[in-house]
């Protein structure tokens, strides 16, 4: 495989202990000239669902780079540890429950998936609860060097997928989950639909008025405007507020959004 | 114009998301020798004032950068996109805001600043509310690689300057706005005018007693010292403890701080 | 000395202003070639005993280094800076209170010491507040750059050493201090003890039934497992959730583990 230079890191580790920092250890010892960009690691503790969008939403804009994701509730238990790679060539290391998948999608789909097996790409001891440390971040520097994930383990014919969120297509306008709420309090929607009607349309946001738009100032101050994220997703927010906060959604809720002169409709 | 080595990143996009990592990916791209110094990411949203503070504390200590610099609630609206050039040839790239401006200042003053509007500075498509990815920082990279930044757009005789925080020199002391308070609750105030009387003079803030010192451990254990801190601003701190708490006083407020044997005076 | 590729960075400086930036650019001016792993900087403020530990924790995975650490509560007072060299040549710079011994122990104990005091090695206006950037950084990167830590000043015969904490060995099972409580709500105990009986053992902990096992998925969701943690630490974690939460238990708590059929025995 060709070497790259850049390895990426997602994970729910927090910033508060020394995890990050072992696993950059890790792979600046077996890969000193690779350079790593940190995604995030406030992943919710254990969300699986949260991590896949950061890294799927994010990959677009890295480098060529082998995406080190470890959000591993199961970790020390029967889930495998895989090599995901994707139809652009870009490789993603983690654990095979579902955490990769997305992001593979938006790099093409997965063209073939190694189950890893094979010891000699892991540290000479591996502990039972930190595989970021001791499988995954060594994988991660072998194939930044320009290993064969082949020779880690059996390619497999299929991996865990996520379950689809929840999007529902309506007469004037759409029902969809909040995939993520952002610092800002941003909703970001499951869906890549269009907000329905042309810029400035009035729609109704979980019964609340809102207008579409193409960025935060398009309506005034403190108002709701739904528009198409930087993301290529549907969106809502507050110009110089939080949506989140005036909704009261989090991930996981739904959000209807239809258009104002038929919100008696659905 | 000479090339850098540096890129300093300064924004308010929070460390959940994976929006500085996709401005980290888009700078490794453009310009793959260019290392990232990350100065802060937790502005609080929207808070131009904190942001231009922090930065403008900062910068005296960074090698030779281009200053990335993005809080920006005016996204996507009619503010514009700007470089600015110091008189040390230090060249910051963020929206005209005010938020570069006591940067600049820090490092010589403003020798020019250009309006960023050739399309060729920035990604193939701009969306309307990420800008920090898809102007910012593609024109950071062009400028550390040794781009000419006359090229990117109009020089412009202006840009938008902050408010001046409030200082008011007193008899026996000063009032003055807190300009931020830090992690260890130091309140660092808006003036670089020594603390009143020489070391171990006795003042009172906002009423309470407190004693001018060097440092923490000039005064006991839980009480207020008056010191300059380490950017040359007057400041409050608690030794061991939060003068932000003591004080329960915030960013914007102001502080009085007043020799005490004169404390009725004003 | 053997110049080093990489530094260490922990402090309790926090992410919100721009402190670790500014130690960032003065190594980048010293050593522009010099890489930092930035181990945490989050240290709850002036918690000696939880940096040390963090740091104690993260070395062992780190390449060839120089840690840079900085918990200071007695900055600009009579305290000393030093500089730790271990066995196995790694060397620490921080101040003299404790923060640098367990990692030095973890990397086969302290060869010798060096009271800072040649102000050539520092920067050329020291603060009294911020040693970190004037001080402690400075010398981080000459050290990294292979200067010879006895030229920075006289080498001392010891340094100050914590507190060990509280470990009691119990006919049936062991009542320790709890050392760090991670993001997970993971609880280390301050032992290397291995957990009472074999694996799967019943347990009381601190009266509250629980397993032993080797990774959280031993025992059921929301059950407590005693463990080895990934450094070797004797541990108390809930499968899916906080044992820190479960027992209401922080750092410097102590924990009673005993085995189930002797729970009435101490």
């Amino acid at each position: 495989m060709v070497p790259v230079r850049w390895i990426s890191f997602t994970t729910d580790y927090g910033l508060t202990d020394g995890f990050v920092a072992a696993c950059h250890g890790v792979i600046a010892r077996l890969a000193p000239e690779v350079r790593v960009i940190d995604v995030t690691h406030l992943v919710p503790p254990g969300d699986v669902t949260r991590g896949a969008a950061v890294l799927a939403q994010t990959v677009p804009s890295l480098p060529p780079s082998v995406h080190l994701a470890v959000v591993d509730p199961g970790v020390g238990t029967a889930r495998r540890a895989i090599v995901v790679e994707a139809a652009d060539g870009s490789l993603f290391v983690g654990p095979d429950n579902g955490l990769l998948v997305p992001a593979a999608e938006a790099l093409g789909g997965i063209r073939r998936a190694v189950h890893l097996t094979n010891r000699e790409w892991f540290a000479p001891h591996v502990s039972h609860t930190f595989h970021g440390r001791d499988v995954f971040a060594p994988v991660a520097a072998r194939l930044a060097l320009g290993a064969d994930p082949t020779t880690a383990g059996a390619t497999v014919p299929d991996v865990v997928r996520p379950v689809p969120p929840h999007v529902e297509h309506l007469p004037d306008g759409v029902r969809a989950e909040v995939l993520t709420a952002d610092r800002f309090g941003n909703l970001q929607l499951a869906t890549t639909t269009a907000p329905p009607g042309g810029p400035g349309t009035a729609v109704s946001v979980n019964g609340q008025p809102a207008r579409t738009g193409a960025t935060f100032g398009d309506v005034g101050p403190d108002e709701l405007v739904v528009l198409t994220d930087s993301a290529g997703h549907l969106a809502v927010a507050v110009n110089g507020g939080s949506a989140a906060d005036r909704l009261g959604s989090v991930p996981g809720d739904r959000i209807t959004i239809i258009r104002y002169d038929s919100r008696s409709t659905p």
